[in-house]
């Protein structure tokens, strides 16, 4: 426990939880169950285009840190030594003790959406169940990691939908924010990138780092009065079997690439097929075509080509459609082209340029109050801010062609899963009703409502799943692979024009009709308190 | 050494860096002296405004970064694992023996600006001197933490800039990327914020972590059958002298005003002022209006105000803007209800908002041949992209109001502080000429020069010190408060138009002509090399 330094252990959390925490236990109220739910609101806007859907990312970190942090003498003592503006200890000695024996999260349980899975506004993608000083100290790390990694998952998988089946490199540790750069390379592979050139987190994670040479190895060969030519040489001799070079120090098209398909011709002729060539500056898509077709014209048909500098998932469209457009003028096959490309992408990939932060929050759901669970809710101006109150859970509907329909929230008591069943007869007069029909509201507005029919949906299933119970991990971690192979599903189980890069059609978020009146309830008796 | 886990030990780093790094060693050429520079070419621009300054940042993070890690057993282990796609061993035991004794910066020196300092486009914040390979593998992760605290100290001076003399307290943390939350805290602190709600590392840094209460723990009482009013007396009782209530849990106006103001009558009673209140959500402006008249009317004129949800320098100038204009109607002085403000500044702070990212790069500028240095640079389409060749200094100069007017680029051995001598009497026909003025052209545009006129200077400093000699510390390291005092003087000592924050003024950054000369030759010799 508590391995960790002071500012990445338990008090990697805002100041007024901890004050928060101090209230609930001198009111006795610190070790009251409480219900917090972690969700967003809006999809990423990255300004000329938006996200559809998000990629679901960040809990086995999240559980990682939980499992090694707590309030040991070091934080206490830090706590012990803060004043209030006339000098008294802001907290008191009482409860520092109760905070250091009960401060860490043994008394969690923890319901979640896997992570790769896609995931919707309003949904809840964690749910959080424990004593109530306890459960508010975790909403600042738990926001932090999973609204953070949700976000890359998020930019990842956009960038591989545009990417199509090419390979994706994450590039993007030199600008990404200090050491969030390793949980966002771990976010981009879970979104779509295929390996990243960070290689400490990409060795942690068990995915050989991808990397070959820069622009200073033929500025350092040049400044010591050798060529270009002599550094990719001493590049292939190296690294035969893994000979990508770097085109575009001197002049792409008149040295870049003529040098290294000498190289590879000699690589050839040693028995080793050169794997190709990078560009990462000037017009891409132009340099492309032209690169693609001297390699084809010296025989290296199958080199690839790989591209950098400043990519991102539109970028990456452009490129592509301005391949089709150009690769005619030289008689080159367009999709073959385009075929041979693997992208590089970097800065805007791992800080989500455009859309910077999730805006994931967490919310106070119910509270346990004797044997019974009490639902909250918070009024707010904006209907779309009031929280969805109480225990509830989350299903996801499928039509009969495998595509995802809608996610539904409802009671935790119901089951939406009957509607299954169809029309029941009932023997009555009025026999052939269709009681399995689902009255739906949409999840702020009041007046979209919809009846879900048997006829719409061939599958439903829930989505959240227990992740801890009482601290201890209740299932199996699925790793990096299986959580690809998740978001591969979910993402190929969208509508199109839920995956559409620009302007995506909404995906149906519902509540049921049994939630929506449990919330309009409990709104009608919170309206203006005076005392 | 090697106290980090193996994704933030030494292998924080770019695959090509250790692939380069085989190369070098394999010819021989690893422990050749390089010089990279490290600098940015644009400053942030987050879309509908803009930054004419940068504030430098990051460099104590580097140092006990660079100070704390090496290739050991684990690192080594890792990269004997890796194979090329044919199965051979991607490093050499030779290699990897001499990275194991030799993997670490004790060889490196650095010259760097100083943290806190305004820095500009093109001007070396860093300059890195060292083995080849060793500087080539520090590439990554320098600019990984001084891109990003740069960036981060910079938006926190424009927050410093819109917010005046009022308290800024940076509320980040759960909307940082990941653990890089740490690091942009830090830089927060640096750039302008007085103050962070994140503990753990405001702790670590020597600043008391600031915040108070949630809307949760409005609901949580509301929940349990209680009232605003009595959280409200709650938390007074438990913080009678950090009084600071969130007042936007139910209703502002209606409920969460006049229940503080109650509150606030007893903790006076009982001889205690009250902080104030915070508002979090609604039309900010118009709430702080009415809230500070309702506050004026009930005797808590001192009561501060905080402001919070998504705020960054250009909400705090429209809010400041319309509270002034908004206050005559309710009778009250607009500058005094303005100068009651407190901000709290999260998300857009902490992710730079709108600009995710500072460009800042890393350049081979010189090689050691022998006992000379060997200037480098590299040819591009782009002029703005050849970086400027060979050992360097860097100045600033101020005119005689103590204004920063330029900063100027030379070769090690110019010395352009002569110019303050001013013309010199040669006792030549030509007596008065003025040969301290100072040729000077633009960083890149061929047809923009300068004469630099002795008049136009009082005072003329260098920007960059030694920090490392061959690994070792060779200045003390300035204190946060410290660099926080670099900073606010040298934001102090630039024109009101740099300052500007949404179309700021050019400022000046020039090469000397001789350095000019130089990159001209070096670009020369260097135009397509066919073998």
């Amino acid at each position: 426990m508590n391995r960790r330094s002071k500012a990445e252990g338990i008090l990697f959390t805002d100041q007024y939880q901890l004050t928060m925490a101090q209230l609930y236990f001198e009111l006795g109220m610190h070790e009251k169950q409480a219900q917090f739910d972690h969700f967003f609101r809006r999809y990423p806007n990255y300004g000329a285009h938006r996200a559809g859907y998000c990629v679901n990312a960040g809990l086995a970190s999240l559980l990682d840190w939980m499992g090694s942090v707590c309030f040991g003498k070091t934080e206490i003592e830090l706590m012990r030594g803060m004043r209030s503006r006339t000098g008294r200890s802001l907290f008191s000695e009482a409860f520092l003790a109760w905070l250091h024996a009960n401060g860490n999260f043994s008394g969690i349980s923890l319901e979640a959406i896997p992570e790769g899975r896609v995931v919707h506004a309003f949904v809840p993608l964690t749910v959080v169940h424990g004593p109530l000083a306890i459960a508010q100290i975790l909403e600042s790390p738990l926001l932090n990691m999973l609204n953070f990694q949700t976000l890359i998952a998020t930019k990842a998988a956009r960038v591989r939908e545009s990417a199509g089946d090419a390979t994706v490199l994450e590039f993007g540790v030199r600008r990404a924010h200090g050491r969030g750069g390793n949980e966002g390379t771990r976010a981009a592979l879970i979104g779509g990138a295929d390996f990243s050139s960070n290689a400490g987190i990409s060795h942690q994670l068990g995915y050989p780092p991808k990397g070959t040479h820069a622009h200073s190895m033929v500025q350092a060969f040049l400044a010591l009065g050798m060529s270009e030519l002599e550094a990719f040489q001493a590049y292939a001799e190296l690294y035969p079997d893994e000979c990508l070079l770097l085109v575009d120090t001197v002049d792409t098209l008149e040295s870049g690439v003529p040098n290294a398909i000498r190289v590879f011709e000699n690589l050839r002729k040693k028995g080793y097929e050169p794997v190709g060539v990078r560009l990462d500056s000037g017009d891409l898509a132009y340099l492309c075509v032209r690169t693609a077709k001297m390699l084809d014209d010296a025989g290296f048909t199958e080199a690839s080509i790989v591209l950098s500098n400043d990519l991102d998932e539109m970028k990456i469209l452009q490129i592509k459609a301005e391949i089709a457009r150009e690769a005619k003028r030289y008689a080159l096959d367009g999709d073959r082209t385009v075929g041979r490309l693997v992208y590089g992408v970097g800065t805007r990939l791992i800080t989500s340029a455009g859309h910077s932060a999730l805006g994931g929050v967490y919310k106070l759901a119910a509270l346990r109050t004797g044997p019974a669970w009490e639902p909250v809710t918070k009024v707010s101006e904006d209907p779309a801010k009031t929280p969805i109150p109480g225990r509830k859970k989350v299903w996801r509907t499928f039509d009969a062609l495998g595509r995802a329909s809608s996610d539904i929230l409802t009671q935790e008591d119901e089951a939406p899963d009957r509607i299954l069943q169809g029309p029941v007869q009932d023997g009555s007069a009025n026999s052939g009703t269709d009681r399995s029909a689902l009255p739906l509201r949409h999840p702020w507005i009041a007046d979209k409502r919809k009846q879900l029919a048997h006829a719409e949906i061939a599958r439903i299933e829930p989505l959240l799943a227990q992740v801890l119970a009482d601290g201890r991990p209740v299932c199996d971690r699925p790793d990096l692979e299986q959580i690809r192979a998740i978001r591969r599903a979910d993402v190929e189980s969208l509508e199109k024009g839920v995956r559409d890069l620009r302007n995506p059609q909404p995906y149906d978020v519902w509540v049921s009709q049994q939630l929506w009146t449990l919330k309009e309830r409990l709104l009608r008796s919170m309206r203006p308190v005076g005392s």
